[in-house]
């Protein structure tokens, strides 16, 4: 059994209302890929969030006296600082330059996901553009889904993923927020091991080690692979959401 | 580009004194793989502590009244609390059902690492028998590289891993803890993205992308398979320990 992930290098630049699900075909056909049941499309983040035009002008931007509060105690443009503010439920832990909230979607991350680098509104390149994450990356993820299902006739996931820091550990990896088809967690309690004994704690977040994979592959930024492809994977696909990844409040000792 | 994982699946069980790189090269064989210059073989910490003799009866295990007290805070056997205990810099969190704590090693883990299932320390089935996490992960690991590569003639790396749950997220990741010659992390500082910005913070754990991925082909417990093969690791191959990914406690905002 052999996972095989494959990166997409002929995806172009995005801009807003680009179609990505075209691109993506275009790019599989490029590279001699058909899509085949069972396939994983795996996307950056900023290329969906750029498509579907989640830029802001910080120019545009009136930090509230919250917002300049969290901009000297981060370090952060007062402006940025107001747009983590509207992006977040909660903010968990401020330092210098360091802004770790709940975001609006529920998982924990720095900065709520906002990006400033590759990002340019109106085709350029500027530093007072940043952007957000998708607006809602479960949808988007089933929007493309059903697009490409619709253009091949086979079954497939795509999963959208960012790069998170972790508690504990140095270094980022990626991990899923937002997926269609991908599961998020598999449950293997109850399974019994090779000796017959129940396993105890042993539910797998597939969909964060897929993202791990594919983020890997994506690798260095200068590069720019915003997309890869994914056979193999040893899953079967089903109905998802991204909600199953998210820890509950009271059952996460860590907050 | 693609990266390939393949499971190895002709791995037997793993006894205490077994010559794993051996048994990887038999299995590499079966499979019609030959390693490659990049290559990295990654294995499951349980059979590398079983053959390294990590396996502790409970019988003998005498608990101190600090195992007791943690006992009762936990509902785990005072025994095994007594062997968290020994393998443990520091206890972050106890809740019933489940402790968190520094590892001798350093990172952060539940229950020390220690695993109940899949565990005979003669061979047999046993529920008094478990197995800690071998000595020093990143000596095991060089230790089977030196071996690999003077049977292969090529450069490869080894990586030990195992099952973390995560803060905030549900479900566990395949995780390094140990390795040799696969970089803990990779410093994106300073390289220019697509538009010529200096990217802000980019510090790549690709030690840890690569064991997740790897976990996802091992995959389902029942099937026990306890090593992959990968290729097209898009990173270059150097020296390296697992301290690279461990986060000072005086940069850890979530200890």
């Amino acid at each position: 059994m052999t996972l095989s992930i494959t990166a997409l290098k002929n995806i172009p630049l995005i801009k807003p209302g680009d179609d990505l699900a075209g691109m993506i075909l275009n790019a599989l056909n490029a590279s001699d890929l058909a899509l085949d049941n069972g396939d994983i499309i795996v996307l950056a983040q900023k290329i969906v969030s750029k498509s579907e035009n989640q830029l802001v002008n910080l120019a545009t931007v009136q930090p509230s006296a919250e917002a300049v509060a969290l901009s000297e105690k981060s370090g952060k443009d007062p402006r940025l600082a107001e747009l983590i503010l509207r992006e977040s439920n909660e903010i968990l832990r401020t330092r210098m330059g360091s802004v770790i909230v709940e975001h609006r979607l529920g998982f924990v991350c720095a900065n709520a996901g906002i990006d400033h680098s590759n990002v340019a509104g109106d085709g350029s390149a500027t530093e007072d553009w940043v952007l957000l994450l998708p607006n809602n990356p479960d949808q988007s993820a089933l929007d493309i889904r059903t697009k490409l299902e619709k253009a091949s006739g086979k079954q497939i996931g795509v999963m959208i993923i960012d790069s998170h820091g972790r508690a504990w550990r140095m270094g980022t990896v990626g991990v899923a927020i937002g997926y269609a088809g991908v599961p998020g967690l598999v449950d293997e309690r109850g399974w019994k091991d090779l000796f017959g004994y129940t396993l105890q704690i042993t539910v797998v977040a597939t969909a964060d080690e897929l993202a791990a994979a594919a983020s890997l592959v994506m690798g260095q930024a200068s590069e720019g692979i915003p997309a890869v492809h994914v056979r193999g994977f040893p899953y079967p696909l089903r109905n998802s959401s991204m909600s199953e990844l998210i820890r509950p409040r009271d059952q996460d000792m860590f907050r």
